[in-house]
């Protein structure tokens, strides 16, 4: 699979691991427990551009995310009370799902979280996100090294 | 089954048409071809709410009502370059997802369309809207007084 994933949502979000279908990926904004999950499929920008199968596993790694999701804000002492699900892709066209937890207490509410002030990066504690990540989704993390050649 | 609108996406949108799973709205925002799906279950808020069938029903619905947004847009003259597809619910929690035709010259890109300015509503046009969104779906328009007693 010619996958490659784009420049700017590799220096945006650090690798997980790998599910079936997507690179799960934890947005560097650490305002937010958030997921980015990109399909790994050659040249894929809308949903259209999978098949009915791929948008099938698409859908069920969502929920898997979500969980992932609740796990990581858990990690950090804020469970999330809402999860937040979009694709938008008008600033990186590669085809990506973002998973977002959200609380009536946190910065943007309860507007999007896009485009609000300015990313927190995680810094170290980027490790204990992953490992929470990835111990929710029951899969093991891979070095982003090995990704960025995939 | 007993599903009830959420009164403020009934006030914010129009109904269009039933496919199984969703009750297909047009939003009442003429400066983007919007719709916004619901699904028909009773209570749900998240994803997780759904059953894996019914997930998998949701997505290839949004994948139809991408169709229809394209169909909307070039009805109006403005044929989207672009899809955005988004389950929030910070405001309204009833679950609902939102498909959004999108241009690079449209008054929000590349920010997504949420709290950008004040909707534009489409007057005696929301006719045409419905009507171009159920054609485009292969369904029949159904009177939105129906839906209101649903």
């Amino acid at each position: 699979m010619a996958f490659a994933l784009d420049p700017r949502l590799e220096r945006d979000s650090a690798f997980a691991c790998d599910l079936a279908l997507c690179q799960v990926r934890v947005f560097n904004d650490e305002r937010w427990p958030w997921l980015v999950l990109v399909p790994k499929v050659e040249g894929a920008v809308e949903l259209t551009d999978l098949s009915p199968a791929q948008r099938a596993t698409l859908m069920e790694e969502v929920v898997r995310a979500d969980e992932a999701v609740l796990a990581l804000g858990a990690t950090f002492g804020r469970l999330p009370e809402k999860t937040n699900v979009a694709a938008l892709g008008n600033v990186v066209s590669q085809l990506h799902v973002h998973v977002i937890g959200r609380r009536a207490d946190d910065p943007a509410w309860p507007r999007p979280v896009w485009n609000h002030g300015e990313p927190r990066a995680y810094g170290p504690e980027m490790a204990l996100a992953i490992g929470a990540v990835c111990s929710a989704l029951g899969v093991s993390a891979a070095p982003a090294e090995e990704m960025s050649d995939a």
